[in-house]
């Protein structure tokens, strides 16, 4: 039996801190005393009031929770988040109707970056900074869940990392979870601050330096302008930015280790060594192609390369320039990467370089047997054998990933006949990214795509945010039966 | 070691039975008495020296064949084959190019059916024969290959279906392959020969009917038509035709335990049930979105739907009418039958149906485990537990082809920037198809692609034919070491 009781007081207590965290931006809007002060105060009230209610409501629950109430709490957070957190659009009438605030809320908490908005600029500065929020809050939140708490779930192949999570409390679950968490956040706000500031070294106004250091941790891609980064047209800005979203999409931990001066843990992770073998050997790709294909200067080649492969791979999505107007070859080729995404334990999402490099060395492995079958060939990870249990779920992740953007794409082509355009506004959604290709390329929006696609996209941000199988795993009649 | 000379004597061999399939085309053209009489002896003489002189130059080669030398001379047989296939045409003049010679002869000893010539009615009747029987004679090969030997080799998780291949001697290994060869040509030939005399029945002459007889049984597609089967405007030949397809595409050894009255088999069989309700289910979608979207009268349009997903899912790959011009979600659809293939056992290519259905229960069954992860679910098909090896081996199998056809697509739009019709080229061509999308659509042919294409088209062609695996165990290191 699902505990709905706790179901709801948990949800409860999360919309109260919605709520206290759309007060924050209610400040930044009292101080540019602009129109959407009562917009952003309402929202605010709402989720605390809501949330407050239901918290009372559900006073008497019991606090025993079991495992299927923790896949449906972690999906409900998100759905309901993006409700409540899309108030703030609608009642400052920054977005006039649901289907796009939710939308673009969706695209914030998971951290995707799509947008709906075709004049960002026109924003007041409360509503920009919450959107903002939404993608910090969004990355911080994926990050505990992915290190501290899905691990604890054996959820998603996770069992493979946990080992790896931080923390000097290891004999009690709890206490470890707590302080995960608290080493994974200060890292965060850290790298935030940092990136902040040298932003605003590079001459960035404060209030964008905050804003795309938000979307930058998160790995969401959210920009204060239309162009996104391509607005500033520094190279300092732009490495900058490229030098944080790697960092994003590495694995929190790894970083951790790093600040905690154990250097040779980076040297040694086989995932961190790959994913910079991706980045770099798709960007040198790219970078020698637009230099053989376009007029381009080379460091003006080098960086449009790097920044782009760095934005997709990480799952980021900003944008320098327009790879719709590189040579289709070039296009397609980071298309590739963006069924790549950032490291386990990242803000980052799609398949992810461990699920990547593992599902490579499978294949090699499965090759070897062939010659071998009576050999026992484990794939082997950072020195150790890895059980069959999870590259059996990791190889059903890929499929069942492969799958759904096969056929949600095919699914859009009922409101978007170009097939390019839907695999991509698909490709994008599901791996949390941010633009697609053709008519969601960079130079575009989402806006002119039907309601029930944007309602499709939502469900795709979600279902690629939570790695597939914590919201299919609802779906199963064997979720519901007693 | 390999045994070098024991695969030149039998590639040898297999070059003298070539030649005298060839001369059974010369006997075709000397009915007919059309110039490419001499071009056909030529190839034969060709053949049958080449092949002679290597028998002689390894007469004393050791007769012991080990794993390697097996995988070797499986992906050489298709590679020399078409090699020397491709003599008639070179030398007839039908196909002045060797690249394209090539592509035409590997598409039909792989059975794919894509096609190079723009004016098919203008062969010579022999020329035309060569091409159907390059057909036949593949796959005839792929059945005793996969059914026969590959499970012998223990390949591809072909393990699994080696249980079912009939024949009554099971006690010594060659006496079974010998025994199962015959039975599935025996069946082969009967089903060739009667869907011969149906179709003359329906008004088709004599050649036509052998020549479509021929490349149905093989689910290759090519036709003796440059308008395909559309060039027939007979309801009755296109549902003779649909059901004999429908046939190739199931496992032999069941329509072999169908004729020796063994009907439980055909009935009790999960994969042969998929299979069925895969076509049905493809072709109701289909029918109705067409009486939805078209002008067709309920007949034509449940014709056009049920022709063209049994001539795409089994990989025949006729046409009948032009799904490029169909509604784009109908013909995206229909791209997603692309990749489900015939059953495994028949001559239809491309991921095959028992790997579907094995990849959706253990899709299912995953997420079944996250919700009990310690009880041990295994996947069952037809009653048995399938075990992890075999599991594992699919799943990397449907890795390697969604990758190989994915990096291909970006490939190729090196020589063709359209997206789509790179994707279809490819699908088709690693499915063993035959019609693609957009460029390579039905109504068009692959004269027009880049001669880099073409090649790396029929490496495809080799590649889905052989089940991946086979092909490219040839290019990992450990296959050459001593």
């Amino acid at each position: 039996m699902l505990n709905i009781k706790l179901i709801i007081k948990i949800l409860g207590f999360l919309l109260v801190v919605e709520g206290f965290a759309i007060l924050i931006a209610f400040g930044v809007a009292m101080l540019y005393q602009e129109p959407d002060i009562y917009p952003l105060l309402q929202s605010a009230l709402i989720c605390i009031v809501t949330g407050g209610v239901a918290i009372f409501l559900t006073r008497n629950a019991k606090l025993t929770m079991r495992k299927n109430d923790g896949f449906l709490i972690v999906s409900l957070v998100w759905v309901v988040f993006s409700l409540f957190g899309s108030l703030p659009y609608l009642l400052s009438g920054s977005i006039s109707s649901l289907t796009d605030a939710y939308f673009e809320t969706m695209s914030g908490f998971t951290t995707t970056g799509a947008t709906i908005l075709n004049n960002i600029e026109a924003l007041p500065h409360g509503i920009l900074f919450w959107r903002s929020m939404t993608q910090w809050l969004g990355g911080m939140g994926i990050i505990v869940l992915s290190l501290a708490i899905l691990p604890v779930f054996g959820i998603g192949g996770m069992q493979l990392f946990a080992a790896e999570v931080p923390g000097p409390v290891t004999d009690k679950l709890n206490p470890k979870i707590s302080q995960t968490a608290k080493n994974l956040w200060a890292i965060y706000i850290l790298f935030t601050l940092t990136e902040t500031i040298l932003l605003c070294f590079g001459g960035m106004g404060l209030f964008d330096a905050v804003n795309h250091s938000f979307t930058t941790m998160a790995t969401g891609g959210y920009s204060t302008k239309q162009a996104s980064v391509a607005y500033w047209d520094s190279p300092y800005i732009q490495y900058v930015i490229t030098f944080f979203m790697f960092i994003a999409g590495a694995n929190f931990t790894l970083s951790y280790s790093a600040l905690t001066g154990r250097f040779e843990r980076v040297y040694k992770d086989e995932e961190f060594k790959y994913y910079f073998l991706f980045v770099f050997g798709f960007t040198a790709i790219i970078f020698g192609g637009l230099l053989l294909t376009t007029e381009l200067g080379i460091e003006q080649a080098f960086r449009d390369a790097l920044f782009q492969v760095v934005t997709i791979m990480t799952t980021t999505g900003y944008a320098t320039t327009d790879y719709m107007l590189w040579p289709p070859i070039l296009t397609y080729v980071l298309f590739a990467t963006f069924f790549f995404g950032g490291c386990a334990g990242s803000t980052g999402g799609s398949i992810k370089i461990m699920r990547i490099v593992l599902l490579m060395k499978n294949s090699y492995y499965e090759l070897r047997r062939m010659l071998h079958p009576n050999a026992v060939i484990p794939v082997r990870l950072n020195g150790r054998a890895v059980s069959d249990q999870i590259i059996t779920n990791v190889l059903a992740f890929f499929m069942i990933y492969i799958i759904i953007f096969f056929f949600s794409s095919i699914l859009l082509t009922i409101v978007d006949p170009n097939l390019e355009s839907a695999m991509g506004a698909v490709a994008t959604s599901l791996g949390n990214i941010g633009p697609g290709l053709g008519n969601y390329g960079p130079a575009y929006t989402f806006y002119e795509l039907h309601p029930a696609g944007k309602w499709l996209m939502s469900f795709l941000m979600l279902l690629g945010r939570l790695e597939l199988f914590t919201v299919l795993v609802l779906f199963a009649p064997a979720f519901w039966k007693k």
